[in-house]
């Protein structure tokens, strides 16, 4: 078993039925110092608990996952969306705050479908540039930046408009840097023969928010959300969107998160093992974090508090 | 029922279990005056025998669906596939001289996949430019016309690695314009943010090869291919997307390529009748042919030849 990449982040949908407890537990035990946390599991043990847990833990928070939705036109659907990303924005304030140090105030943001019936995609769109826009003051005063994730086009229709980086960067870039950002997300854009120019750009302009990973499967399952792979297990070659991530200065952690059932079936303990392992094989960090990793052998032992990098 | 549009050509795949000669009598009986064709049951029948038969049809040919599949590496594998690419070009040229006046000499290239274990995109996007290079000279020859299809980015890994119509636009546009255009389906690209500035660049540059519509149906089927639906039934908005090509001076035959199981299953001659009606409702032509259409009235009747335009 490899030690986990200092840079490592577990997203805890990786580990979807662990409980957050557990989820946190697991986490640190094996020696992963940060984790992505889901507004559904914090919001069972009620986010003053899960900030004072993850304190307890001595993990880094990555990112909040997720608000967003805007797609609705103008009205009490609409309204209730913008409300609720005011208190995703809050959430992410606290649990930043209670992560170790090093902890990213990121919320995810996914765009939202078409709404039931339209098929207005470029009104859509522009509902969640608006929508953006109407957040960003709140996103400054709390000092989060919003992550616009842009999902495999895939799911354009029923799950968020937003379906490239540099889509994505074109409504992030509208916006302070450090209010608006960008998911990178090897899953959705790995496809894109843009990709890497795309990813360069973000860099360029600090908008990379987040660097998620996981891999491509085939063939996609009936339930196509759940196509998601271990790094290494599938399509995608992480080097180049990597090293373009790494060299355009991205500093803060590397998430993985995967939707499978299977994963999801198996103990979780195995899938943050397996985890570690996958990410250390499948995705290169640039030399000098390899060589502070390599340097790594003294670094915490299985259940001991993960050191800071 | 609607009239058949003058431009409508049906491609022989949305009603797949037709023979070879009762797609043509299908077609021409409902007045449709285009079909574009799929090689193997052109084989069934024999190159000759298809071409006379679809003569004596009085259809005009659109396209023959399809060839490419370029992204082996050197060895026999890529040269059967550069082989099977000359022999499909001559099959084009046949067909299109047998077709009505007006058939396009249009061969559909899908690019193929990864290979098998390879991670390489870039590499094998390369090869798929290095194909057609080698194609060129001989489309030229023949007077066809290369179609690079971009595929839906669901397909990248496992069908064809040209995923978006900038991307094609950047292959075809490295050789003349009457040897290399691109596949403009709806289906495959009416997520893309950039969709209708890259329409707008293939029809300035004449390489709208052939325009194709059918529908994104949402939840994806368990076998992902056959998610497409007849024109209104799914979440695409037709209209930018035919201004567009219409706009830009595209003036050949427009596809409906359909494959869907459900429709599939349908007796073929209500697919015919489906698809003439789905076309007319969700398809708005341009003015001056929308115009033709509606003074159309005196045109075939069903079972007489069809007229050209």
């Amino acid at each position: 078993m490899s030690h986990a990449h200092p840079r490592l982040s577990l997203n805890q949908a990786t580990i979807k039925y662990a409980s957050f407890d557990e989820a946190l537990a697991l986490t640190a035990d094996a020696g992963i110092r940060s984790i992505g946390l889901w507004r559904e599991p914090v919001a069972e043990v009620g986010l003053a608990q899960a900030a004072t847990r993850l304190t307890a833990s001595g993990l880094r928070f990555s990112s909040l996952c997720r608000a967003g939705f805007f797609t609705a036109p103008e009205g009490p659907e609409r309204r209730r969306a913008i409300d609720d990303n005011r208190r995703a924005i809050e959430e992410t304030v606290t649990l930043a705050a209670a992560g170790a140090d090093g902890s990213a105030a990121v919320l995810v943001l996914v765009a939202g479908a078409l709404p039931e019936g339209s098929k207005d995609l470029a009104g859509a769109r522009s509902r969640v540039q608006d929508a953006i826009a109407e957040l960003v003051p709140d996103a400054i005063a709390a000092g989060v930046t919003l992550g616009v994730e842009p999902l495999h086009p895939l799911f354009a229709a029923d799950r968020a408009v937003v379906s490239t980086l540099g889509q994505a960067l074109d409504i992030a870039e509208q916006f302070p840097a450090e209010a608006v950002g960008a998911i990178v997300d090897t899953y959705h854009i790995w496809w894109d023969p843009q990709v890497l120019n795309q990813i360069a750009r973000a860099a360029a302009g600090r908008r990379i928010a987040s660097y998620q990973v996981c891999d491509w499967l085939t063939p996609l399952p009936a339930d196509v959300l759940l196509g998601r792979g271990q790094p290494g297990e599938g399509h995608i070659d992480f080097a180049p969107m990597t090293r373009a991530v790494l060299d355009g200065g991205y500093t803060g952690d590397i998430e993985v998160e995967i939707f499978n059932q299977a994963i999801w079936d198996a103990p979780a303990a195995e899938t943050v093992r397996r985890t570690i392992d996958a990410f250390a094989a499948a995705v290169p960090v640039d030399p000098a974090v390899a060589a502070l990793a390599a340097a790594d052998v003294e670094a915490p032992a299985v259940g001991v508090p993960a050191l800071q990098v």
